[in-house]
C-alpha cells in the first residue's frame, strides 16, 4: 500500500518526484472523456520506467491466442485494447540537452488531477546534467464537449540562463501493446502529412481495419503571447512532428498549445477522416485553449450536479469516492451503444477487452442513479446487438436453438478469453445480463424495452440455462454440474448455488416478461415468437420443470445455503486464523491448495443474496454472512462492496465501513501492488455502492426508491445525488437526519426508513434522526 | 486411420511413394539405440513436408514456459527434448540438379524397417526435372552394438546417363525445434572442424550447457569398391560438410560409407569429446560398414531371444507386436539410470520432457518380463536420485516434512508441465511410482532394494498422501479434494476412487515395508529414519489413521465404485448411444462438455481395479467393468490395454481381442491421425501387456509366474518369452494347449489355470487345453 497521494476533495495531487510512482500515478492521473483517453505519460522525453497508453474507445485488434495447452472451443483470438497513436509528445531541448526528468535533478514537483474541472496539470523545476534549470507547466485535457478534441498547454521557463529552447510537438504512431502475444504491432500507417503549424497520421489497424486520424495544429507562445515561428518539418515512419526553435531569456516563459483531435473510422468514412480532422483542429484552434477549458469545466460541473457525492467531515474519503466516480465518467458516458467499460477504462491495457460481467453487475447501477437513463439502455443495447454473437458462441460450445451465451470477455461479442474453467465454466455472467435489464426495469419503469429488446434476450438466455441443466436420475433434481461461480477460487464445481439460483431465475424472469409483453404487446410478441422459433408450449413448460426441480444445495445444521456441492467436505479454517504470511494467497499457494481450501476470492452465495435480498427473511440473510464472509479473502476489487451492503443491511455499520475502505482508495492508495497496470475502473462503481446502497440503504421497491442510511462514525455527513424516474433527488444523511431535497419540476414519493414520504418538487424534507 | 503399410512377420514395408505419408513414415521407421536415435528423414535434401529429428538421450533444454494465464505454481521452465545436429544429411547433385524426391519423378520406392536385425533401408528410382533416372539405395543403423556410433550405406546409379554426381555428406548443428516456444533456437556453436574424408561439429545447448560431439568419417564408393578421391571442404555456422563429385558411368553405381559418431558431455569430459570422436570414428570406419551391421543383427537377435511375440495364423498382428517391442527396445536399453522412456522416444519431439507415469505404470511390467531385471531397477533408481526434486516439488505446492510429489513430466526431476488441473492435481502419478517399487519386487524378490532405495522413496510419498487429504468434518472421513485421475476428462473432482485407494495402498505398502525393512535391516531403518526425521510414533499413527477412515464413493445402488463423488449426477448415455458424428470428443466437442460428460478417456476405477486385482472378487471386477467401459470412450492411447487385460479376466475374449486390435496397430495403421508427431512408444508396452497379461492371463503371485490364457479366434498360436527370476521362459499358448519352454539352466515353478507346473531346466511341458 502506498500513501503519496495528498488530500484534497476535489483533486488529486502528488508532490515531490518518485520515479517508483510513476506508472502508478501514470494510472492514477490518467485522463479520458469516454472516446478516448490516456494515461499521464510526460509530454517531454521520460527514459524512466513507464507504460505509454493512449487509447481510442471501441478500437480494438484480436491478437491470436496464446495458450500452453489448447482446450476444444477457446477462441482464436483475443480483443486487445490497443495503445494508439501517442499526440501528448512535445520534446524539449534545452541548449541541444533533452529534458528528461529521469536524467535531471528535480528541485520541485507537483501534479494535480482536477476533478471539479476535468484537467491534468503539471509543474515542476529541474536542473540538466549541465546545470540550466528551467520551470515547466503543463496542462491538458480531453474535452467532454467536443470529444474528438483535447489540447495541451506546456510552458518552460529557464531560470538560471538565456538560450536555445526547441520543442517539438508530435504525433507518433509507432507504439506496441505491452501485452502483444507475439510481440507484433498492431497499426499500418495509412497516410500522414506536416502541415503549417502541425500535421496529422491516420494509422489502421490490421485484421480489423479500424482507422484512426491523429493530428495536432499548434501555437507557439513566448512570454505568455502567440508569436510566429518558422518550424522544421519532421517526418519518419509512423511519426510526424515540428521542431519549434525559440530563443529563451532568463525568467521569461516560452510554451506551446497543442490542440489535437482523434477521429476514428467508426464514427466517420475513411476517405473523409483527414478533411474532417482538418476541420476539427480548425475548429478548436479557432476557439483557443481557454475557451476550450472553460467548456470542459462546465461539462463537468453538469457531471458532478448528476452524481456528486458530498462527504463532510473525511476528505480522504472525500476525495476517494469523488475519484472513483470521476474516472467512472471518463471512462463511459453512454452516449454510443457500441461502446462498453473496459476494466481499466482509458487508465492501461491490461486484460484487454472492453465489456466484463462486471458492467452489468457493478457498473449498471451507478449509471443507473447518476445518469440519463439512456446510458443504461445503451449498455442493455448493446448486448442487445451482439445476442447473434452470444448464439454463436453458444453454438461452438454444443448448444442449440438461439441458446445464448454472452462471452467473458469482448470487444464486438465475440468471446475471447482462453481459460477453460472461465470461459466455457463462469457462465454466471449470462445471469447478469438478464438481472441488468431486470434492474433497469425495476429502475425506470421503461417495460416498452422489455417488448422491442429485453424479451429475445432473456427467453436466449433461458434457452441456454435450459440446456445447460440436466436431470440427475440419483438426485431426482434437474443439476448443473461444471461451472465457476463469481468466487474464482473454486473451478468446475457441481451445483454453484448462486449459478442454479441465477439460473432458475432467469426462466422465471423471462416467462413473467413473456406474459407481461403477450399482453401489452401481443402484436410484437407473436413476431417475436415466430422469429426465434420459440415453441410455448414445450419450451414454457420445460423451463418451469426445471424451475420447479432444481437443486440448491443446502446445509440443514448450519441452514445456510451451500456454494456447491461437498463444500463443507473442505477442512474449515477461518481466514482470520491463517498466517498473515499465507496473504494474499493469489500470491502465496499454489493454484491446487486455492482451489481444495474453503477460500472465497469474492461474494458468491452473498452476491445471490445481495441480488434477491427481497426472497430472504434478515435472519438467513445473517446466518449465511456470517457463515461466508469470515470465509472470503476478498482477493478480488469486486468483493468488499457487496459485503459492505449487507454488512449494513444486518445493521453492522462498523465492518459495512470497513469494507467501503478496502474499495474507496484501491487505486488511489495502490492497495493491491498493481494500479501501475491501471485502474480497477469497474469496481469503483462498487464503491458508488457501497455508499449509497450502504451507508444509504438506497433500494427501489414497487416502483419507489427507498433509503434506511446512517453515517459511519468518522463522517460529519454524506450527501449523494440521484436521479430517478426523470426526478433529481439530493439525500443528505447528518446526525440531524435524513434532509431529502427535490432538485427537480416532479414529485416525488419516497420511503425513508420504511415510511413513505412525498417530496414536493424543488422543495426539501428533513426526516429527523 | 492409414493402410499403406505392407505386412510382413519382421518387416515393416512401405512401397510407392505418397508424400502425404512421408511425415508419418519418418515417425514408424525411426532408428534407435536407447543412446541416440533419428526419424526416417531422407539423406539426400527433401523440400516436401518433413520434421527434422535427430536425438541424443537425456539432453534436454529448459523452454521458458508459455501459457494463457499464468498460475501461482507453475515451472518456469518446460525441459524439451532437443532436436540435435543431423548427421543423415548427405545431398545429392547430379550433373548441376539437386536431387529431391519432391520435385522428381518417382517410379519405384520402397522403404523397409528390419526389426530382425535392426536398419532402416530405402530403395528407389526416380527421375530429375530434366529426365535423368537414378536408383538410389540408402541403409541406415543407430549401433545397438557400440552406441555411440551410427552408419549409412548410400549408392547411386545413373540409369540413362553418365555424368557429374556430387555427394555431399554433412553434419548440420543448425537445427530447429518445431515445439520451440519462442522460435528460439537451442544450441550453440563450440568448434568444428573439416578434416580428411570427415569432419565433425561440437554443439553446446543454451543454459543446460550440454556438448554434444557429432562426427562423420566416409568412404567413397565406386561401383562398389572404395576409392579415393579429393573432397571439397564446405565450412559455414553450424556446419561441416565435404564435397566430393565423381564421374558416374550409367548403369554403374557410385556411393558413399558415412561413419558417425555421437558423443555427448554426459558421458565424457567435454574436453575430450573431440579426441574421443576421432577415436571412436577411427574405430568403426576400420571395423567397416559390413561387420558393424553384422554386430548390429546380433545384438538384435540377443534382444529378440528375450522378448519376442510369435503369433501363427495372423501375420498384420505379428507385424504389429514385433513393431511395438522393437520401438521399446530402441528407446530404452536399460543401461543407464539418468534416461528414461519419453513419449515419443527418438521419434519425434511432441509433449517434451522423457519421464511420465507411463515409465511405471505401463512400461515397467514390460521391461520386468523382457529384460534383464537391472533395466527396470534402473528405472526405479531413476526416481530415486530425483527424489530430492520431487520433495522440492512438493515444497513449492505447499507441502513439509519431506513429503515428496514427483513430477507429472520431466527431464532431471524438475516439474515440467504447465496445467494446473495436470500439473498440480494428477498426483495418482505419485501411486504409480511406489506401485512400480512394489512390482519391481514382486517380480524380482530383490527385497534389498527396499532397504537401500525402496523405503525412503515410500516414505516420502506417504508423507504426501497423508498432507494431501483432509478431514472431513461433514463426512466423518478423510477425503482427498480437487484432483485429476487417470481419466483426464475430469478436472478437479473430489474422492476420485481410483486415487484414494492409491493414496492409502501406498501408505498402508509403507508401512509394510517398513516393517520389512526395520525386521531385515535394522541399522539401515534406524539411519534412514534419523536421515529423514522420520517420527516413527507419530507419522504411522497419522498414515494408520487415515487408512483406517478413508473415504471411497460407492454407489449402493449398483454396487460399484463410483469414479467421484457426484459421478451420478451426470447423464448418463452410454457411449454407443453417441452420434458417430461427436466422436471423438476431445475433437468434436468442447473441453466444459466432456468434463460435465459421464465420458471416461481412459481407464480410471479400472486403472484400480486392474492394479489391485487382488482385493476384488471377479463379480465386483465385473460389476465396474460392465458400468465404466460403457462409459469410455478410450481416447487415450494407454486406455484399451486395461480393458484388455480385464476383459480377458472376466473371460469375455471377443471384447479382449478387439481391445487389443486397437492399440496394436496403433501407429502403423495411423489410428489417431497424429503418428507424424512421432509414435506413441509407451503405450506400445499396453499391446505387449493386452496379450501377456489379458491373452496369457500372465500374474505374479506369491512369487510365482501363472498364466490363464486364451487364443483370440484369429489365431493359430502364440508364444512369449519371459524372464523371471533369473530363468527364461517361453509359453506358447495354441490349440493343443499350453506349451512351457524353460530355456534356461534353472527350474521354476509356475501356475497354468490354477495349477501348479513345475518345468525342469531346458525342458518343455505341455498342459494339453
Amino acid at each position: 500500500m502506498k500513501n503519496y497521494i495528498k488530500p484534497d476533495e476535489w483533486s488529486i495531487i502528488e508532490e515531490g518526484f518518485d520515479p517508483h510512482h510513476h506508472q502508478i500515478s501514470e494510472s492514477i492521473f490518467s485522463l479520458g472523456n469516454g472516446r478516448m483517453g490516456q494515461r499521464a505519460n510526460f509530454e517531454e522525453a521520460y527514459s524512466g520506467q513507464s507504460l505509454l497508453g493512449n487509447y481510442v474507445a471501441g478500437v480494438y485488434y484480436p491478437d491470436k491466442t496464446r495458450v500452453g495447452w489448447w482446450k476444444n472451443g477457446y477462441p482464436e483470438y483475443f480483443a486487445k485494447v490497443l495503445n494508439a497513436a501517442n499526440w501528448t509528445s512535445i520534446d524539449v531541448n534545452i541548449d541541444g540537452e533533452q529534458l528528461d526528468l529521469a536524467k535531471c535533478e528535480v528541485s520541485s514537483f507537483r501534479r494535480e488531477l482536477n476533478m471539479k474541472q476535468g484537467y491534468l496539470k503539471r509543474n515542476f523545476r529541474a536542473k540538466t546534467a549541465t546545470g540550466k534549470e528551467v520551470e515547466v507547466e503543463a496542462i491538458r485535457f480531453c474535452s467532454m464537449a467536443d470529444d474528438e478534441t483535447a489540447a495541451i498547454k506546456y510552458t518552460v521557463t529557464p531560470l538560471n540562463f538565456s538560450g536555445n529552447i526547441t520543442l517539438t510537438p508530435a504525433i507518433d504512431g509507432d507504439v506496441v501493446n505491452k501485452d502483444s502475444n507475439y510481440d507484433e504491432k498492431f497499426w499500418d500507417e495509412v497516410s500522414k502529412a506536416n502541415q503549417p503549424e502541425g500535421g496529422y497520421i491516420v494509422m489502421r489497424t490490421k485484421k480489423t481495419g479500424f482507422e484512426v486520424a491523429t493530428g495536432m495544429q499548434f501555437t507557439v507562445l513566448q512570454n505568455g503571447k502567440s508569436v510566429q515561428i518558422q518550424a522544421e518539418a519532421i517526418n519518419k515512419e509512423k511519426y510526424v512532428a515540428s521542431k519549434v526553435t525559440l530563443q529563451a531569456q532568463q525568467g521569461q516563459s516560452i510554451g506551446i498549445i497543442k490542440y489535437v483531435a482523434n477521429l476514428s473510422s467508426q464514427n466517420h468514412k475513411p476517405e473523409e477522416l483527414v478533411d474532417k480532422l482538418n476541420a476539427t483542429l480548425n475548429r478548436v484552434s479557432q476557439k483557443g485553449f481557454d475557451t476550450m477549458l472553460a467548456e470542459q469545466a462546465a461539462a463537468w460541473a453538469k457531471k458532478w450536479e448528476h452524481n456528486d457525492i458530498i462527504i463532510e467531515g473525511d476528505v480522504s474519503a472525500q476525495q476517494a469516492i469523488r475519484f472513483n466516480i470521476f474516472q467512472l465518467n471518463q471512462t463511459y458516458t453512454g452516449e454510443d451503444d457500441r461502446l462498453n467499460i473496459g476494466p481499466k477504462g482509458f487508465t492501461g491495457e491490461k486484460y484487454g477487452g472492453s465489456t466484463y460481467w462486471d458492467t452489468e453487475a457493478y457498473c449498471v447501477p451507478f449509471y443507473l442513479a447518476t445518469a440519463d437513463q439512456n446510458v443504461t439502455r445503451n449498455l442493455l443495447l448493446y448486448r442487445y446487438k451482439q445476442l447473434g454473437k452470444a448464439i454463436e458462441n453458444a453454438a461452438l460450445l454444443g448448444f442449440k436453438n438461439g441458446a445464448a451465451l454472452y462471452p467473458m470477455v469482448t470487444m464486438d461479442g465475440t468471446e475471447c478469453h482462453n481459460e477453460w474453467e472461465i470461459t466455457f465454466e463462469e457462465i454466471h455472467r449470462n445471469g447478469a445480463i438478464a438481472y441488468a435489464i431486470f434492474n433497469y426495469v425495476r429502475y425506470t419503469a421503461d417495460e416498452a424495452y422489455l417488448a422491442d429488446y429485453g424479451l429475445e434476450v432473456l427467453l436466449a438466455i433461458a434457452r441456454f440455462w435450459s440446456q445447460r441443466v440436466n436431470w440427475s436420475a440419483d438426485k431426482g433434481k434437474y443439476v448443473m454440474l461444471g461451472v465457476t461461480g463469481p468466487n474464482e477460487y473454486e473451478n468446475n464445481i457441481n451445483n454453484n448455488w448462486y449459478t442454479n439460483t441465477l439460473a432458475t431465475w432467469c426462466m422465471g424472469y423471462a416467462l413473467e416478461v413473456a406474459e407481461k409483453v403477450k399482453d401489452s404487446s401481443p402484436e410484437q410478441y407473436v413476431a417475436l415468437l415466430a422469429r426465434i422459433s420459440f415453441d410455448e408450449v414445450t419450451e414454457i413448460a420445460k423451463f418451469r420443470d426445471i424451475i420447479e426441480k432444481m437443486y440448491y444445495p443446502y446445509d440443514d445444521a448450519q441452514q445456510v445455503f451451500l456454494q456447491q456441492d461437498g463444500y463443507l467436505d473442505k477442512e474449515q479454517i477461518l481466514v482470520k486464523d491463517l498466517p498473515v504470511a499465507d496473504r494474499p494467497l493469489n500470491q502465496k499457494w499454489s493454484w491446487d491448495r486455492i482451489l481444495r481450501s474453503c477460500y472465497i476470492k469474492q461474494a458468491d452465495v452473498l452476491q445471490g443474496i445481495y441480488f434477491f435480498e427481497d426472497r430472504f427473511d434478515t435472519e438467513t440473510i445473517r446466518r449465511n454472512f456470517d457463515f461466508y464472509e469470515p470465509r472470503t479473502v476478498h482477493e478480488s476489487s469486486l468483493s468488499p462492496c457487496v459485503h459492505a451492503i449487507l454488512a449494513a443491511k444486518l445493521g453492522d455499520e462498523e465492518r459495512a465501513y470497513e469494507f467501503y475502505l478496502r474499495t474507496a482508495r484501491l487505486d488511489l492508495d495502490d492497495y493491491n501492488n498493481d494500479t501501475e497496470d491501471g485502474c480497477h475502473i469497474t469496481s469503483m462503481a462498487g464503491t458508488w455502492m457501497s455508499v449509497v446502497e450502504g451507508f444509504g440503504g438506497m433500494r427501489v421497491r414497487d416502483g419507489k426508491l427507498s433509503f434506511h442510511p446512517f453515517i459511519p462514525e468518522k463522517w460529519t455527513s454524506f450527501s449523494f445525488h440521484m436521479g430517478f424516474r426523470g426526478a433529481l433527488l439530493n439525500v443528505k444523511v447528518s446526525r440531524d437526519g435524513v434532509q431529502l431535497k427535490n432538485l427537480s419540476d416532479k414529485t416525488v414519493s419516497v420511503v425513508v426508513y420504511g415510511k413513505e414520504q412525498i417530496v414536493n418538487a424543488n422543495t426539501e424534507l428533513l426526516i429527523k434522526a
